[in-house]
């Protein structure tokens, strides 16, 4: 089969072995997508070597519950080992021998077939086309957001970056009715939050209003991000660490503690909230696609992905 | 009167004016505590000139309250413009115009007077001596961490910094029944909190328990602190930022971003818990003391103060 791979920083659609591990289910990816994290990967964030790709819609062709076989699925991206106390509290998002879906230990969804455990797998609702079943798990990890910190409709809140994550994060903020910001330099991308009720502004105009937020949401994955945050917030406010930034920041440890303010990491989310936002087409995820591509073109479609201006490309094997 | 006061980065016990704002409550002070702000303070920290110092107990002499008049009291720090949104919430602590106790704005506590708004004064137990009692602002400090973060019985908890500051957190912490490890260099200070049934270890040692905490407490003051900080927490374990570093520390965003990790700034707290706790001996203060002398030598005790293994010194006006 063919599968987009990375090895030692390279590049290359290669053709590969059909994965075939009898306790996992095997799903035929209907249509991938390009995270920024595959992006780093590329450059050698993680050391990952395999095929990479986590953002999926597919086919189950085997699984030992035959109930799942045929049904379109998602998959939870994070395998934990089953056995440690985190997994069974339930949290194998954050067990230490956890593989990750093309990050870490697990080919991924960039290839015509992948395979992940049956308890990771979810069937996605029939009205949901595959052009947005493929966000769940980028909107899932927006989600993940309120799973971490508590928005009241009161709360002000402010999200920093109008790329795919900063824009899926201010919708799902905004529906739960607190006024929402959100900051970026792109007007074309803006413009897709505007459509949505929500307020729009450069990291220039947002300056003027120092302190007012209860909330921040860091999404643009820069140091100036970060810092800009921290400018924004009230005291006592929380700023939602949700991208990871290139190497590290400078942490001014006195605002903190003087402004008493908390920073909350987030990464990924649960996937049935997603799902049920997609069911509802409370969000929009269309204006978010920019392009698509044969998995066979994989490797220019990662240049394209990589090219400023363009958002989600998808990939279809 | 006699006052401790820092002019441009001088110190020196001066003969000024008693002060006399007829608005707020005059407190003779019968005893003030030394704390590391202080010594930062006397180095430049917070560009303050003035009377140092904002731990006291002392003895209301004038106030348009008559029924305070004679009282022995203590005085939360933070002095609210008592107009803002913040204040209006009875949040005064974080009021943008508040002044600060010999801190920021305001003359502070080691002299033979000082003033407060009303609002901020409490009468002191009667159980409660003086050398207890000037601790009430240090240890409601310390209760601020568990007004910042939920801390249950259940809970892995470690302190990092054997003195003044971690001593008292690692007290109140263990109080909640939560299984607390205190993290120091010091043996005689670390045996302090051993004979309050917490457990010790130098850092070298805890670093065998890396991932175990469900919520870290940074009173080191040291980036090293920070650092074995995030080393200890479990995912999605809460660091709470007790003490300001000198300078800047790095921050590694992917830690906290994939690992789920909360950072909360705890700065000051509530007096009513801390008092609470002085009055029933919960709390043993005694063994923080390492030495007394009158104001007129607070030079030589701010020297003092500093000096590796010098615990809290105290002033008597």
């Amino acid at each position: 089969m063919l599968a987009l791979r990375v090895d030692r920083k390279r590049l290359a659609v290669k053709d590969v072995e059909k994965p075939d591990r009898p306790d996992e289910v095997l799903v035929r990816v209907l249509l991938s997508g390009i995270c920024n994290t595959d992006l780093e990967i590329a450059r050698g964030y993680a050391g990952f070597n395999g095929t990479i790709g986590h953002e999926f819609v597919g086919v189950v062709e085997e699984s030992s519950d035959r109930a799942l076989v045929g049904r379109r699925v998602v998959g939870e991206i994070n395998a934990g080992c089953g056995n440690c106390d985190l997994c069974r509290a339930g949290d194998s998002r954050h067990c230490p021998n956890r593989t990750v879906l093309g990050i870490h230990g697990r080919d991924g969804a960039h290839a015509e077939f992948l395979q992940l455990p049956a308890i990771n797998i979810l069937p996605v609702p029939e009205n949901v086309p595959d052009e947005h079943a493929v966000f769940t798990e980028p909107l899932a990890a927006a989600c993940g957001v309120v799973e971490r910190v508590k928005i009241d409709s009161s709360d002000r809140v402010a999200v920093i970056g109008d790329g795919k994550l900063g824009l899926l994060c201010a919708q799902v903020i905004a529906l739960s009715g607190a006024p929402t910001l959100l900051i970026g330099k792109h007007s074309s991308k803006l413009r897709i939050a505007e459509r949505r009720g929500i307020e729009i502004m450069t990291p220039k105009q947002a300056l003027k209003r120092k302190q007012q937020f209860d909330v921040v949401v860091e999404a643009s994955g820069a140091a100036s991000g970060f810092a800009l945050a921290l400018d924004l917030l009230r005291p006592k406010g929380q700023l939602v660490l949700k991208s990871t930034f290139h190497g590290k920041t400078e942490l001014d440890a006195a605002r903190i503690v003087v402004d008493e303010i908390s920073i909350v990491g987030s990464r990924c989310g649960r996937f049935s909230p997603a799902l049920d936002l997609l069911k509802k087409s409370a969000i929009d995820v269309d204006s978010l696609i920019s392009e698509e591509y044969p998995l066979a073109n994989g490797v220019h479609a990662m240049r394209r992905a990589g090219t400023r201006g363009v958002m989600k490309v998808l990939l279809r094997p």
